[in-house]
């Protein structure tokens, strides 16, 4: 019987070796791209091309990185939808073990849904505060302070109105991304 | 004669001061979100929010770090198409001054067309590389290994497939910012 364990994690054949390297690379390099951590893209990739789960000892083993910054990153992914705790019998008890979420438009819809959806709608209210704030200060300013205030506020606006078109843009992928779930 | 200088840069009115705090704090945030420096976002806020163009010395004095940091930040917004340089006669010479870009459509076809465009093909060559390898090692690979890397190809397919929505999607955007400019 083939459960999960150390089997998957280390291939020992030279061409799924270096792919295996080409992809935790890879998806490492695009999380840092994206603000994530390096070792993030690494743990995904690793439980994406495994063929079972993977316990924590094996992500360790083959990430070569502490089992703190591991369970840590872990933890993340999982918040995020991208990977899913499984238990499994064996040796004497339930093993804790981990297997990646496959389908991306899922996890994009969990992503974007929540912490690029949350910080462009902060980002708009802190604007729109900026916004405010400038124009209920306008009686008391001098006239240079006027206009430059009035400045400020045109250029605001434009920015603001970026981050709405973001959200709209935000809104439609999601909406998609429901549409093909059902 | 209101000339470029460090008028502009330093506002006296308390609102105005909160709120350029407020922007270059955001700018900053939103720079360090998307993978670049968060000094280029604070530069660029400092310039959006100007009247006039700003020098190297301005904006040394108004965000309070180094010549060197924000001389070299300077010139990657500037390669991004973010940043201009202006030249003003005055002092008994030319000036160079700098100048932010306000039509975001434009800055994010930039961005969009050079960086991302360039990492999201490179990503998609490097996986179509990583699969033609498996499919040329497969014949000389035990059973078990071919089951492992038919698990890898179909895995990196299901990625590359969704870099290549990517690039529809930006292909999109670019499309739209050309017929917005003409």
């Amino acid at each position: 019987m083939t459960g999960p364990g150390t089997n998957g994690a280390q291939p020992t054949n030279a061409s799924l070796q270096t792919v295996q390297e080409s992809m935790l690379d890879g998806l490492g390099q695009l999380a840092s791209y994206f603000g994530f951590s390096k070792v993030m893209g690494q743990l995904y990739g690793a439980l994406l091309l495994s063929k079972s789960p993977l316990s924590l000892d094996d992500l360790v083993e083959l990430l070569d990185i502490s089992k703190a910054s591991v369970s840590m990153n872990l933890r993340t992914l999982e918040h995020m939808g991208m990977v899913r705790q499984v238990w499994v019998r064996g040796g004497g008890g339930r093993r804790k073990f981990y297997e990646a979420e496959t389908d991306f438009w899922q996890i994009i819809s969990n992503v974007l849904s929540g912490r690029e959806m949350r910080d462009v709608e902060r980002a708009i209210t802190v604007m729109d505060d900026d916004i405010e704030r400038l124009r209920s200060a306008i009686p008391s300013m001098t006239e240079a302070e006027r206009q430059q205030a009035q400045l400020y506020i045109d250029r605001i606006i434009s920015v603001r109105d970026l981050f709405r078109f973001a959200q709209t843009l935000i809104t439609g992928i999601l909406t998609r991304t429901d549409a093909s779930d059902s």
